[in-house]
């Protein structure tokens, strides 16, 4: 899918080019070719308007190895500032990333504030003045999005990580028992009721309507069972049902459900890798999204997920919040999405990956340092060539880039010693 | 020492104190009671100014542990722009720190403008223009941490990490030999030639006029001895002292003379704990900083020093360098200091400790994050009574520091999931 781009600049103006941001003086420009995003920033003022950057008349020929290349932001264990969010957009775009996975609520916090179910948020978001992200803010995101090539995938992930939904939603999740009695603690979503597939029928069409992207991610990680067998009713259910003890069997009867409502309202879907583990019948387009856990299981997971003809995106090796001391950008940038057991045909199904960055130890104060430049490494894997895994190379251009960030007021941390020309802040 | 001290403030004025910065409303107050700095914090701008905090009269017993409460910057493997230094110094004073380590020139970089030698950093600094801290800079520095009860000590630290004085202070540095020819290379400093001494003397007596607090920390740590091996020069000068093929018998002649300089400019000293394990002769008031490495190593070290009779400073629990993911601070905070085998007279050698933020992978990008709240950790350990050790108390205490620090605008970084009324940078 290789064919010249000839990409030329008229400076210090932009004319013939479509301005993404007019007002702020030509800063980034970008354009659709042949079903990819192309970037080409150009007159970029410095911080200290200490000058601006030319391009001259250019010749760019370069495309992706893979069409999904993705950032997970999590908003519900800390919420991000909507400006955070747009912030790494931008550097997302910097990057060749082109799809943004919101995994939006979750069981510490609900922000989105629903149209339909309003009490969501008021009951379930940290503050639901300050803390939510309203109608408003989330066209802000999409279209900001759009306008630098990138796809924004919502998560509203169920039937578990749900406890935030709870106090806007009553009778949504399972009430646990504790001996005979509800112990007053609730697990996750309720399956053998109707409310709750009149709930999610009407949630999920509003989130259809407002996330045009085609696809949703639907979760579906990490369900506990164990409140689920506590309660009486489930148990009842199970046994009507023939599940006998096997709780995956009440799962899939979730999900299959809602992936039925989905469907109906013309969406696909993306699937944490528990929902194939727990064969729950898919769509053949299904996307699984591996990301268990160390090395081993991913690779099995993703000739598993292949053979069985579905395509897959691998996050397992990216999970960025997952710190340690040194450059662990090399272990990120290491990775190898076709490494596994597969034919050809199975290879053609990795569709991409995602860099993660969950958020139990991430707010607004150290998401940036602690995304770039070590997601640059995913991106490049996601981006460059096969071949293109020389260390010292990467080293090197990754430093420069970091400091390229630096001159674009991104608080991006350093790979090893040393200094940039620039520092953040100014020097 | 334990006496009763009446603290009032008259709201929203502050008559009758010495505020210590006028300009802004009387945002802190510091006086000196009994050899120790307290400070008091009141009517608090808030950053969106929405609001003020007051305080009422209020009666406080309190009093520390441990009389030497630091915290180690390191600005030579980055460069840290002085506001950041000055920053650091205030959070610092919130924790009751009241010892800024500067780690100010190492391998890297020497950032510090001598007036003695100014082709030092115009030479050795990343950026002799904007990479450096001039004499008013070191000024500000020492003046601003005065204010806020903290000593600065600065460490020079010597005859390894030096290779950035190199450039500017020809002569300096051993030449490294590649067979029978200098390689280009050098190594620590010349302990054989006699203008070496002449530059330490000069440069040392320009540094404890510059830095007035008593004590100098001069290093000591990691002498790496294969550059001293290769050169002929120091093989004969070995042979010749009957120091044989003990390479530790050079690096104290060295010090030995280096600590005799110190001492004939009425200075007392710090060193790292090699200095100690090399058998140097040192003066019985010398502090003995124990920073390697695991836990069984400090502890053993930790008797060691305090039973020859030297006092000790404990970091090597508390390198906050050294993240992983989750809630490291715990791991700091239940250090106890004195949790080694010795008398209570060996005990009470150790006057307190340092957390100690080297910059390998850290620079003004991320050094707030990184350093707070994790190194408020610290300081309660040095400061609190020894039983002060319960974790969920600790946690809750300061999961609501960290809100109080966003707050004041510090970009302190969360513990765990949740969220503050006021958001780093507004809500």
């Amino acid at each position: 899918p290789c064919t010249k781009l000839l990409v030329y600049v008229s400076t210090p103006g932009c004319n013939g080019f479509p301005s993404l941001d007019s007002k702020e003086s030509c800063k980034c420009l970008g354009w659709e070719w042949e079903g990819t995003w192309l970037f080409l920033c150009s007159t970029v003022p410095l911080p200290l308007d200490l000058g601006r950057y030319y391009i001259n008349e250019t010749e760019i020929v370069d495309f992706p190895r893979f069409p999904h290349r993705g950032l997970l932001l999590d908003t519900s264990r800390h919420y991000l500032p909507l400006r955070a969010i747009l912030e790494t957009l931008d550097v997302m775009a910097y990057n060749k990333f082109n799809v943004f996975h919101w995994h939006i609520v979750d069981d510490p916090s609900f922000p989105y504030e629903s149209s339909t179910f309003p009490e969501l948020s008021k009951q379930g978001a940290f503050n639901a003045m300050t803390h939510v992200y309203t109608a408003s803010d989330v066209q802000t995101v999409i279209e900001y999005a759009r306008l630098r090539g990138i796809r924004v995938i919502a998560e509203f992930d169920t039937p578990g990580h749900t406890l935030s939904w709870g106090p806007g939603a009553p009778g949504l999740l399972t009430p646990c028992y504790m001996g005979k009695a509800p112990s007053g603690v609730y697990g996750p979503i309720n399956p053998i009721v109707n409310s709750t597939y009149q709930f999610v029928t009407r949630l999920f069409q509003e989130v259809s309507a407002v996330f045009p992207d085609f696809f949703l991610h639907l979760g579906g990680d990490e369900v506990d069972f164990t409140c689920w067998q506590s309660n009486p009713e489930i148990r009842a259910f199970m046994t009507k049902r023939g599940f006998g003890e096997d709780y995956k069997k009440l799962e899939s009867f979730y999900i299959q459900r809602l992936l039925d409502i989905v469907s109906s309202l013309d969406k696909g879907y993306i699937v944490w890798q528990e929902v194939f583990d727990n064969d729950v019948k898919l769509r053949p387009d299904t996307i699984i999204h591996v990301w268990k856990e160390n090395r081993l299981e991913y690779v099995k997971e993703m000739a598993n997920v292949t053979r069985s003809g579905y395509r897959a995106l691998l996050s397992a090796p990216w999970y960025l919040n997952r710190i340690s001391y040194g450059q662990d950008w090399i272990e990120a940038y290491r990775v190898e999405p076709l490494n596994f057991e597969g034919s050809p045909e199975q290879k053609a199904l990795v569709i991409g990956g995602e860099a993660c960055m969950w958020g139990e130890y991430v707010d607004v104060t150290n998401l940036t340092p602690r995304l770039w430049p070590r997601a640059g490494a995913v991106a490049e894997r996601l981006w460059s060539n096969e071949t293109v895994r020389d260390l010292e190379d990467a080293y090197t251009r990754l430093a420069e880039f970091r400091c390229t960030l630096l001159g674009r007021g991104v608080q991006a941390q350093p790979l090893y010693i040393g200094y940039c020309d620039h520092e953040f802040g100014g020097a």
